[in-house]
């Protein structure tokens, strides 16, 4: 048997929004590698062997899918979202960087990230220039963040934060508020999309003034809009021309 | 009958990057708007309607999806990509600003952006902080993209780049080659992703050094690594720890 691997991204939630790329994939796969609650995203059958992980074992699980590739398995690593946004893409190739190229097939396929589903549910936040920034430290630096944060406002850029929040970092967004705030006034808009594509979907959209940090949690991401940013009727949207 | 509006992301080529979500409202739709090659990829069947009209004329394109709407047409307003990102999205919602709510029930549904079916087929060069910049400044002033541009290499962020260059604009993107050279230096990988997910997919990775503007035309995505971004095997990526 021929083994290979697949990086693929479920989406945020709904399997409407899986790619028919990513469910063939999941048809010809005869074992599944992933986060507990993405692994249990994927419905059983006979021969399909799902490998469920916690969470900060990324390295780990890339060369565990990456051994039994090896050894001619057809292996799907599931990611949620896009698998190269904040996901388990760059953790592959992190395993198998300085490696020789393994013989078997590997392949990266996209999804449908959060962001770009709480744009669409909230109107069209992201339709100028913007960027996309994890506000975990647990891989960089705090200063970073905030270094990145303030750049980003002087460049108008609308803004899209994942991982805004935690237990383990209850202060940081609250500190990322503050900047914001002081970058780009009380005024500018800013929206909580929460469990984007679920029943349990919930919309919020404040000013920064207005805005707590327990509007969000690990399941939120926050869509920070630019200077033109505004309201039409129940959207929110950024003009295609220059603020 | 009742009317509704739904502006849907095609995706960058492949029809197995099209959602099911998509999928559903196109096959419910008894009108097609849109810029005549995504149009062209619908197929004609008895009871639907293709309106494909010219580039540029987005805001008058935007107004008549929402006219068929009101008269009670089901109407699919189709963006390459992901219509919320440097889509109609934003032009919809142009049109419809000032205007009282329509009756109607309008959805914007998610695709997959060009830039991240890119960074699938090259690796996962935006698997850390990134930002995405339109090159075209026919909206913007080409001042304003310069500044972008430099802040965001001051973030050190990972950068994907649309419409890059038309035959209107051939200096642009030279003149971003240059400052992207000073601000980065000579070593930053850049990759240019051609007609990504269709038969005609070609992938280039080369330094700054070494890019050229003739690299990139219209059915291009580039992208451009942070200071971590490097080569494993055949493929490109950013690792998620901080550069």
């Amino acid at each position: 048997m021929t083994g290979w691997l697949a990086v693929a991204g479920l989406g945020p939630g709904a399997d409407a929004l899986i790619t028919p790329e990513v469910q063939a994939a999941l048809s010809e796969a005869t074992d599944i590698v992933g986060y507990i609650p993405y692994v249990a995203r994927i419905a059983p059958r006979p021969g399909l062997t799902l490998h469920p992980s916690d969470n900060r074992v990324e390295l780990d699980r890339a060369r565990a899918a990456l051994e039994m590739a090896a050894t001619g398995r057809r292996v799907v690593v599931v990611s949620s979202g896009d698998p190269g946004v904040f996901a388990m893409a760059s953790a592959l190739f992190e395993a198998l960087e300085g490696a020789p190229d393994p013989a078997f097939d590997i392949r990266i396929l996209p999804g449908i990230t959060a962001m770009l589903a709480a744009a669409a549910a909230l109107g069209a936040p992201l339709g100028h220039d913007f960027c996309a920034i994890n506000l975990s430290d647990n891989l960089k630096p705090w200063a970073l963040i905030e270094r990145r944060l303030r750049l980003a406002a002087q460049a108008d850029f609308a803004m899209a934060f994942y991982n805004p929040r935690s237990k383990s970092r209850p202060e940081g967004f609250a500190r990322a508020l503050d900047i914001l705030r002081a970058e780009c006034g009380p005024d500018r808009l800013i929206s909580f999309a929460r469990a984007v594509s679920t029943p349990e979907q919930a919309l919020t959209t404040v000013t920064l003034a207005e805005a707590r940090p327990e509007m969000a949690d690990m399941r939120t991401v926050v869509i920070l809009g630019n200077s033109a940013t505004r309201r039409a009727g129940r959207w929110v949207y950024s003009p295609r021309s220059a603020p």
